[in-house]
């Protein structure tokens, strides 16, 4: 009897009818043979009422108690989809993060997993239950609880399989798999069977949902295979799993547009040790993310020094850079908003050349003007006029092919 | 320093404001000087939607899932109210049952407090925090959770008081504290300024709501005064105590009226040993709660029997009595549904007579014919038709003066 987890996200979960029909599914499961761990999220919309209702109270709420309240949409997720179960005869038990000992350091709102309880869980398993473990949460040593932080129960879940040596993770979501590209940006963007953990966690930094990076990366450290899969219909999704030697001749497999991004350059920085390190210790204690640093020398004494920043974080990173921008001899500041970041992504680049090329060329070809570039090692991204952001998209998944399977193009 | 434990119920929290009015009480009682526990319940109607969720996928659902479902709505209340706290700049941290090892026995839905861990509260009380506990949950050895049953946050908050050797329990409800009867029924009814435990347990089994008989009990028995008062003024409620001396003077402290309830007679019954037991047994099988019992023998071969039944149980009671009647030779079965029970209760009573021939004379004068009379310790009721109920309560309370408080009556 092979263990199967299966995660069911907060959509997948909205109300009575969809726990319902996802136990239906963990049934069909049990009656193949298989021993099922169910990973659930909060229904529906449910934490952010909760936040809301933190909000009105205190707008600055204490983390260890915003834990505390909003784990609990989990805690009834997980209750009511083992009653369901049980409607149906099938025997089922509910645990939170705590009952199956989920433990996590103790930063709460982003905890991160240290070591779960699989025994708990086998001796239910064992004794023919489903085990069905509120996504999200667990405990620090001292019993206080802990949420995960975005993503957090895809993390649990493929944490749990890992713990379980499940050897895969079905996430359940209202999405059918993973997409070449955003569908609503390319019409013909086509559905992935497979996509190596590396080009996932690329494609989810740039901002293509469905997967967050830490479960991901749990997955590849874990050698846990990811099943993102539709929780209506009973099609195959897209596999996330370690690099397999056919990838390698696909040298794009997946690209993005990235909207909400602003440009930010210090012009004529004293070229001095440490003043990088002063720009960046200061937006860090603004809470910025900064993405895409580049530093180029202009002479002995001077430097230029750009990165990106998204545009929610923009007003708290120019009030930072303006705040040091004296101290480190910055000659002018200046700021583009009106950018946005196109990349392809694959792990073929790893041994292939010609990708930026054909990249820049198509670029070209359309008339697109290139603000900057940077890559990763399997990475490739162009900044360009936001105005022509969705035709960059375009013309790059046209150049790729990334309208057809992986096996059929011609790269 | 002295320890308060404040109890809110679920009207007291229902929303933002009400939560926060909570909460300037508590800071008010910690600039007096007092280390304050408080115990919350759910906010409003939230267990009932809870529980309505729960039944539309199991319309039996499991009992460890139901408690499992139903605490997540204490959890919230007292992670929001510690938020509210914080916002006022008084340092507050939230529990849920199973944090502080509020342990119980694993009866799902009902379970019994065994012990609660006061260090953790202690320690954080002395850290200068308000502790803010979730009533009416607690844990089994297993690490399940349970919930406490009806009245449980009272029986929490008094268990509490009780560990933390607080002395006293303030209990803040929609009323104002416990009326002689009812004043919906009574309009001149005064409010009690005390009353003793054993009263207050007689009353509350009179349907006389405001605390659970468990949770005074608690208070009994751990020697923990019940304060119970307005959430939202400073008058002074009730007091539940012990007995003391000048309340053996008041023959009269309150009287009930319960209208829900029917009578049902076996007659003729073989008068052997065994057949009460047996009609009883096949009641209790039927989960009909029973009282008043009352046997008269009517010959060597025959006895009567009857009791009195709530009329949601009635249809429950009778088919069980139904399926037993010719085994125990019953002749004939009456079932009266017209009927109501006025009762008095008094410490007094221990002490002195003439109680019952009062009440009996003021229901004469005013007509009210008897059907039957049952009596305890401290406790008068009788039976009456249900249409002369409501006359049959004012009668009383007027001959008792249950319009006066206790020290200007004339008994």
């Amino acid at each position: 009897m092979a263990i199967v987890v299966q995660k069911y996200g907060g959509t997948s979960v909205a109300n009575a009818a969809k726990i319902r029909r996802a136990a239906e599914r963990v049934t069909k499961a049990v009656k193949e043979g298989h021993q099922v761990v169910v990973v659930a999220s909060a229904r529906g919309k449910q934490t952010d009422e909760l936040i809301a209702d933190a909000l009105e109270l205190n707008p600055n709420p204490p983390t260890r108690e915003m834990d505390q309240l909003i784990s609990t949409g989990e805690q009834q997720t997980v209750s009511l989809f083992a009653m369901a179960l049980e409607a149906m005869g099938q025997k089922a038990i509910s645990f939170t993060g705590g009952q199956i000992r989920m433990m996590t350091d103790d930063v709460y709102t982003k905890a991160k997993i240290r070591s779960i309880d699989a025994d708990t869980i086998r001796e239910q398993l064992q004794a023919g239950r489903v085990v069905v473990v509120a996504g999200f949460q667990g405990i620090d040593d001292r019993g206080n609880i802990t949420t995960l932080g975005r993503g957090g129960s895809d993390t649990s879940a493929v944490a749990l399989a890992a713990a379980m040596g499940a050897g895969e993770c079905e996430i359940y979501t209202d999405v059918d798999g993973i997409y070449t590209t955003d569908p609503r940006l390319y019409a013909k963007a086509v559905k992935m069977k497979q996509i190596s953990y590396d080009e996932m966690l690329e494609l989810a930094s740039l901002g293509a949902g469905v997967m967050h990076n830490r479960a991901v990366s749990f997955g590849k450290r874990y050698d846990v295979r990811i099943h993102v899969r539709s929780s209506i219909n009973d099609v195959e999704g897209t596999y996330i799993t370690h690099e397999v030697p056919q990838m390698e001749g696909i040298l794009v497999s997946g690209a993005t547009l990235q909207k909400d991004m602003a440009k930010i350059g210090l012009l004529g920085v004293d070229n001095v040790p440490g003043n990088a390190a002063k720009v960046f210790a200061k937006l860090a204690a603004a809470k910025v993310v900064v993405n895409d640093i580049v530093q180029t020398e202009v002479s002995d004494e001077k430097a230029n020094l750009a990165f990106m920043v998204g545009s929610s974080d923009l007003r708290a990173a120019r009030e930072a850079v303006e705040a040091i921008k004296d101290e480190v001899g910055c000659e002018r500041l200046f700021i583009r908003e009106d950018i946005a970041e196109v990349s392809v992504v694959g792990v073929g680049m790893r041994t292939h050349y010609g990708v930026a090329e054909r990249m820049f060329g198509a670029l070209a070809k359309a008339k697109v003007n290139i603000d900057s570039i940077t890559t990763s090692e399997i990475r490739i991204s162009c900044i360009v006029d936001r105005h022509q952001g969705e035709d960059a998209l375009r013309v790059v998944c046209d150049v790729f092919e990334l309208d057809k399977p992986a096996g059929q193009r011609r790269q």
